[in-house]
């Protein structure tokens, strides 16, 4: 059975702009991974009456309504209290749900669960219970009048882990098809490059379908099929992949496969190389996504921001003299900056990063979006010139993207376009 | 006159959690500022029928309908059309915009314009012209049957720009009072910790009235004022400013500070000092975050990113032997590389963080959270140990943090706690 989905965010926080609705986006996501249609977006704040009366525009529309948020164990925390006011449905205690509140607090805070913590185990009769480990907020299903109802705690984390864990196999449970996708991101190509490439299948494709999905310089597409099997949809897919994985070619840099860092990392950990990185205009960038890859210490062995030319000499070690004749952002600067950084820390790869983030120019006429990024292997040294656009941290952004690129690029024999 | 207002974002990539409806959250805040009570938040998909539903829905319950998206020149962007519609609005042709979309293409592009980007030079009879020169949407805003209707381009960069620009001095010329706020922006309490503390402020408050935000590891209070002039808001915000500043203390790192970056740049700049910095676990994002404030190079000379041991010995020149005999999260290691990087930099101030972000212990048995972190000036070295709880982000996040917040003590002369 397929839905139609209304996600109601409820919480005055979101109305104030202090928080932005993440948790509509990542159910979103995730819904639409699994074929449900999310018609509506709304949020209202911890008010009974507004949220009623957006219960009752939700009801009319949509037979599946998602909430999210005032479940919390404070007077203004509604949610539960006006949707089962709404579906007329009594609120009942669960004691063992209690018992796991309890344990929570006794095991993450070391102290006793506070009394207005209990009001957060009664749930609407005859629900199905989303168990909350990682919180004191249960989230729950159930059926009424042909709407699907369901709430799920406020807190990104637990919204999420919720989604995952409970709503999502909830879902699952209900269809009669299984639903599978594939996720090819590409790099170096823009949307319409990749659209243009894909055209003629992304039009034909219904089942399954192909569809992109725009990232911060990068493009994502979305293959999905829809079978009686997860078998099913994969020989259902197969040619379609194919076919688009031999068009996208060199730059598809991976299947499944998170971001341009978690490829590099496992590319580097399948070869057991390391790597390295002297950054000037990224400032930290690449070391900072580099190391929210759990277990990247494998890989990275650290690096070093030259944010001056003072560091870029004493530190990596570039020699004045180029700095004086070729300036900070030059081919021989990135060079001596990726050689120095290799050096320094003994690793097999380099990188290095150099150029001008903006807002201005710099001191030798260099434009605002021009970056050179070196790559180092003891061998030879690499240099590619990029001219990134405007705006800085979009600038930021892109040089770290061809950084992990560039690595990718050597790892896989494929050109690096450089010189 | 004060505003009910309702948000409504046009665009089936929000539906499909392709982006996030950061819009909703820019404008909540800033029509926050300004005495505009946002009620609502609504998405919808680029549907007309469905969109039409929702202006009736939104008519009916709020008297400022902003809208956001669906302005661009493709045959999926209906928000004009159908707006218009329901407020029963003839669309009329403004050459004068068609000028400027096509010096838009001319200067930014340096292509012709399309033909359907001229589309976007119809606006609704009679409306107030939002001029847009980031892109080629323009905004706008007309009252029809004592609703104010505002459309907004979707594109974050352009609604930003367009809300600052152009609404909101649109909405103060409609105001006959001045709306003017403060925030106060603490590190080092919790939100409880600091409402303990200004409990009574808060509950008497009205005008002007003092609000919490909590943003992550830290609070922000805003004070906000109602009067007839900026001046007057000032004198009223005054007592309780000086009250709040004395309770808060130490605590209170800035006042419309931005971040504990911008504060402990600005701090740095004022002093003509520089630093540097000597990262383990946040693995550059120090760096980053440094290097995020534009100047930064004034007082950021640069870092190392020592993720492994090899490198801490190495380039910063922790002994083999204190390694050896105490481990890399330890006292005398985080130490070692805060002196370490100011003798390699030659930074006036340098500072160190090393420590255990999980998901693991280390090798030692140190817990998930244990964080050091040390600030060399040169004389001597102080070394704080933190336990930052669990949650790899969250523990880099609260560690840099801490870095910064030590920079900003030792600079305002505030005890560091450390030994």
């Amino acid at each position: 059975m397929s839905h139609y989905a209304e996600l109601i965010a409820v919480g005055t926080e979101l109305l104030l702009g202090n928080v932005a609705n993440t948790d509509a986006q990542y159910l979103s996501e995730q819904l639409a991974l699994v074929g449900v249609d999310v018609l509506y977006h709304t949020a209202v704040g911890d008010n009974p009456a507004r949220l009623r009366e957006v219960i009752d525009v939700a009801r009319r529309r949509c037979d599946l309504l998602i909430f999210t948020g005032g479940l919390g164990p404070t007077y203004d925390d509604l949610t539960k209290e006006t949707v089962c006011l709404a579906f007329d449905r009594p609120l009942d205690f669960h004691p063992e749900i209690a018992d796991e509140i309890r344990h929570y607090f006794d095991t993450v805070f070391r102290r006793e669960s506070p009394a207005c913590n209990l009001q957060q185990a009664y749930l609407p009769r005859d629900c199905t219970v989303f168990h909350n480990p990682v919180g004191t907020a249960p989230g729950c299903a159930f059926t009424a009048d042909g709407v699907t109802v369901v709430m799920l705690p406020g807190v990104p984390r637990e919204c999420r882990y919720l989604t995952d864990h409970a709503l999502i196999p909830y879902l699952k449970a209900q269809q009669q098809e299984v639903i599978l996708s594939h996720d090819l991101h590409v790099f170096g190509l823009t949307e319409p490059q990749v659209q243009e490439r894909l055209a003629d299948l992304m039009d034909e494709a219904v089942n399954p379908s192909l569809a992109p999905y725009a990232k911060p310089g990068e493009v994502m597409l979305r293959l999905t099929a829809k079978a009686g099997s997860e078998a099913a949809c994969e020989e259902l897919m197969a040619p379609l992949f194919w076919d688009a994985r031999s068009r996208l070619g060199e730059y598809l840099y991976g299947v499944d496969a998170g971001s341009l860092e978690e490829r590099t990392a496992r590319l580097l950990k399948d070869r057991q190389l390391t790597f390295s990185a002297a950054e000037s205009c990224t400032g930290g960038l690449i070391a900072k996504r580099m190391t929210d890859v759990p277990g990247a210490s494998a890989v990275f062995l650290g690096g070093v921001v030259s944010y001056t030319n003072g560091v870029k000499a004493h530190v990596l070690g570039v020699p004045q003299d180029v700095l004086d004749k070729y300036g900070a952002v030059s081919v021989p600067t990135a060079r001596a900056m990726a050689e120095g950084v290799r050096h320094l820390t003994g690793s097999d790869l380099a990188v290095s990063v150099t150029g001008v983030a903006g807002p201005d120019k710099d001191d030798r006429g260099n434009e605002v979006g021009t970056v050179f990024i070196a790559l180092a292997d003891g061998r030879k040294t690499v240099v590619r010139k990029l001219d990134l656009g405007t705006g800085r941290e979009r600038v930021r952004t892109m040089a770290a993207h061809h950084a992990f690129d560039m690595i990718r690029r050597y790892l896989t024999d494929l050109p690096m376009e450089g010189e």
